[in-house]
C-alpha cells in the first residue's frame, strides 16, 4: 500500500524517534544584543505588563496565550493501552502538539495530570486559564470524560474538546459522507450500528443523529444499550433513550442483521457470518487499533466500503484530519466554544476535500493532505460567527 | 554606553517585540510522511507509552519533561509593578522562558495563575509534577514567596528555585566578590547594609551570610530589622535574628554610618549625605529598577565601586548571569533540589568569569557574556553531586 508495508517501522526507529522528546520552546525573536535582551525582558517588558494590566484585552495581542492549546490528560485511557499513568501518557500528549504544530501551526503545550478527580482537573485547569487559550483533552477513561468535559466547557470561556469523543466522531461523520457519496445514498435512510459505548462510540452517536442519520444503535460489551436495560450508567442511560428508535435488543448479530453501516469503536471482533447479515453495499468502518475488529481484505468481501485506523490500508480514519483545524479555527474565531455547528461543519470540510477525487478506497482525505487542515479551519470559524459563539 | 544610551528603545519597538508573544513550539523531527506519523504518533507511540508505563524511569529519556522549566507566577510582585494579575505577568514569564531557551539550551513553559493561595499554588503543582522537571516560581509577593518556596520544595522531588529571591542573591554575591577582588578585601570583614526586606532582600542577607559576611543589617520600610522590634512578621523574625549582631537599631542613615556594602533592593532612596557617611573604599550596589536608589554617576563620587540593574551603566546586576545556568545544572544533575551549595558554587563561576578582566567597571561579566552560563551549569551540576541531591 505503501512504504510501511514493505518495509515496516522498526522499534529502533519508534523509540529513536522519541528520544529526549518531541518538542521544543523556540523564541519568536532571537535575543543576542543588549538591545534584544531590553526589549524581550527588563526593563521593556514592564511597559507590556502595565499595558495588559490596564486593559486585560491586549494579552490577546502580546502574548502566546490566546493561541496556544493546552492538551490535557490523566492517562487513564492511553490509545489502546488504558490507564497507564500520566508519564506514560506524555509522549501520546507531545505527539498531538508536534501535529498541532506540523498540521495548523499552533503552539500546545502537553499537561499530563497526576490525579483522575474530575473536580480537582476542573480546578486545575480554571487555575491555569490564563496561560493557555484552548483545552484538548485527551486520553481520559470513559464514562469519567463525559462529565469532565461538560464541566471544562462549563468552567472555561475558551474552546474546549474531547478529542478522543468528537475528534473521532467529525472523522468519521466525514467519511461515512464519503462512503454515501460513493454509493449514491443519503444519511436519513440509514440504519448504523456502533460497536462501543465509550467516549467515541458516544460521541459518534450523537454526531451522526445531529448530522441526521434516522437510525443509530449502540453496543457496549453487554450487548444493545436499550431503553429498560439493567445498570446502565448515566451516559449510557442517555444513549438508551436517544439511540435504538426500534428497540432492539440482543447482541452484535441481532444489531448487524440488515444494518447498513458497521462503526467498531470497541477493541472487539466481528465475524463473516455478522457481516453478511447486513444490508447489500454495507459501509464497514473497523476502527480499533492496531488490530481492526475484522481485516479489512475479509471485510471487503461483504461490503462495499472499509475503512479502519489504520495506515496501511485504504480509507484511514485518523483523528489528525480534524483536531488541527478545528482548533485553529475556533482559535482565529477567537470562539468560547466548540459548538456542534463547528463540529459538523469540520466534517463537512473534510468530505469536501475528499469529494474532489472520491472513490472506494478515498472516502477521506489522507491525513497527511496539506488541504485538509486550512479547509476545517475555515469552515470552523465560519461556524463559530454563524453560531455567535465568537 | 552602548547603543541603548544614544539611541533608546523606543516603545514601539518593545511593543513590537512582543506582537503574537515570544515563543513558539516547534518539533524536535518534522512530521511530513506516513512514516513520520506512524513514528510520532500512532501506532508506533503507543510502544514508548507502554515501555514508560512498564520502566517508569524510561520517562527520562522518552520525553522532555526532565529538561523542561515550569516558569510559574501568580503575578503578584512584576518587576516594579506590584501585583498585576497572571496574564499581565505572562510577557514576563515568556522572556524568563525565552532566556531559558538563549542562554542554557532549556525548554521552558510559562504557567500564570488565577490563584494567590499558597495551599492551591502547591496543590496545582503537585498535580502538574509529571508534567515538568523543574520549576522556576518568579514575581510572587513577599512574605508569601517565602513560605511558599518552601512548601512547594518540600512537595516536589525536583529542583524548584524562586528567582527573584536566589537569582538575585547569586549575581548580588558574585558582583560583591568582583568588588572585594578589585580592592583585595575579604568578605568576614565587612558591615553589609541591605535595604529593603522583600523576596531579594532577605535572600540576599541569607547567601552573604552563608558565603561568610561578617555583619549584615538589613532595612524594611520602617527601618532597621532587629530582634525585639514590634509587628514582624515570621520572615522579618527570622532575618532579625539571623542579622544585626550588633543590634543597630533606627533608619538608613543609622544603619550606613561607617558601613561597607550598601545594597538597595526596595525601590526608596540615599541621599549623598548617606553615602558621604559610608567607610572608605564603599561599594554600592543600587538595583532599583529602573530607577537606581541614587544616580550611579552620583554615587561614583562617594564609592569605589558602583554596580545598578541598569544596562546603560557598567557592572549590570542582571539575574540572567544565574538561573539560566543554574537550572541547566540542576537538570543536567538530576538534582531532586537546589541546595545552598549550588547557589553558592553558581555565584563563584560568575565571579570566576569576571575575574578574566576584572576591574571597577567590571565586576560582574555582561549579561550577553556567553561563557557564563555553562560555567555556572557546570559549577552547579559539580556542587549537585557533592551535595549528594543528584
Amino acid at each position: 500500500m505503501n512504504s510501511e508495508a514493505n518495509n515496516p517501522v522498526t522499534d529502533e526507529e519508534v523509540f529513536t524517534g522519541h528520544e529526549g522528546g518531541k518538542l521544543s520552546i523556540g523564541v519568536a525573536r532571537s535575543i543576542q544584543t543588549q538591545r534584544d535582551l531590553s526589549i524581550a525582558y527588563t526593563p521593556g517588558v514592564a511597559k507590556v505588563s502595565r499595558s495588559i494590566a490596564t486593559d486585560p484585552a491586549l494579552a490577546e495581542r502580546y502574548t502566546w496565550a490566546h493561541r496556544l492549546v493546552a492538551v490535557v490528560s490523566d492517562g487513564t485511557a492511553v490509545l489502546g493501552l488504558g490507564d497507564v499513568g500520566p508519564s506514560a501518557a506524555l509522549p501520546v500528549m507531545e505527539g498531538k502538539a508536534a501535529l498541532f504544530r506540523s498540521f495548523a501551526g499552533l503552539n500546545s503545550i502537553p499537561l499530563v495530570l497526576n490525579t483522575t478527580d474530575v473536580d480537582e482537573i476542573v480546578e486545575t485547569l480554571v487555575r491555569l486559564r490564563p496561560s493557555f487559550g484552548a483545552v484538548n483533552l485527551e486520553d481520559i477513561a470513559a464514562p469519567r470524560c463525559f462529565e469532565l468535559e461538560e464541566r471544562v466547557i462549563e468552567a472555561l470561556d475558551c474552546p474546549v474538546m474531547h478529542d478522543d469523543q468528537h475528534g473521532t466522531a467529525i472523522v468519521v461523520l466525514a467519511a461515512l459522507r464519503g462512503a454515501l457519496a460513493v454509493e449514491d445514498r443519503k444519511l436519513p435512510s440509514l440504519r448504523v450500528v456502533i460497536s462501543g459505548a465509550g467516549s467515541a462510540g458516544v460521541a459518534c452517536a450523537r454526531i451522526l443523529q445531529a448530522a441526521g442519520v434516522g437510525d443509530v444503535t449502540v453496543l457496549d460489551s453487554r450487548g444493545i444499550i436499550h431503553a429498560g436495560r439493567a445498570g446502565l450508567n448515566p451516559i449510557k442511560e442517555q444513549i438508551a433513550n436517544e439511540t435504538n428508535a426500534s428497540g432492539l435488543r440482543g447482541g452484535l448479530s441481532d444489531a448487524l442483521a440488515g444494518a447498513d453501516v458497521f462503526i467498531g469503536l470497541s477493541g472487539s471482533t466481528i465475524t463473516e457470518d455478522e457481516l453478511a447479515s447486513m444490508g447489500s453495499d454495507a459501509i464497514v468502518f473497523a476502527l480499533s487499533n492496531p488490530d481492526p475488529e475484522i481485516h479489512p481484505d475479509v471485510a471487503a468481501r461483504y461490503a462495499k466500503v472499509v475503512a479502519t485506523g489504520r495506515s496501511d490500508f485504504p480509507n484511514q480514519i485518523n483523528n489528525v484530519l480534524a483536531f488541527p483545524g478545528v482548533f485553529r479555527g475556533a482559535l482565529d474565531a477567537g470562539a468560547t466554544k466548540i459548538t456542534d455547528g463547528m463540529k459538523l461543519a469540520a466534517a463537512d470540510a473534510i468530505f469536501d476535500v475528499a469529494a474532489e477525487n472520491l472513490g472506494v478506497n478515498h472516502i477521506v482525505p489522507s491525513p497527511l493532505d496539506a488541504r485538509v487542515a486550512p479547509a476545517v479551519s475555515a469552515a470552523v470559524e465560519k461556524a463559530a460567527r454563524a453560531d455567535g459563539v465568537a
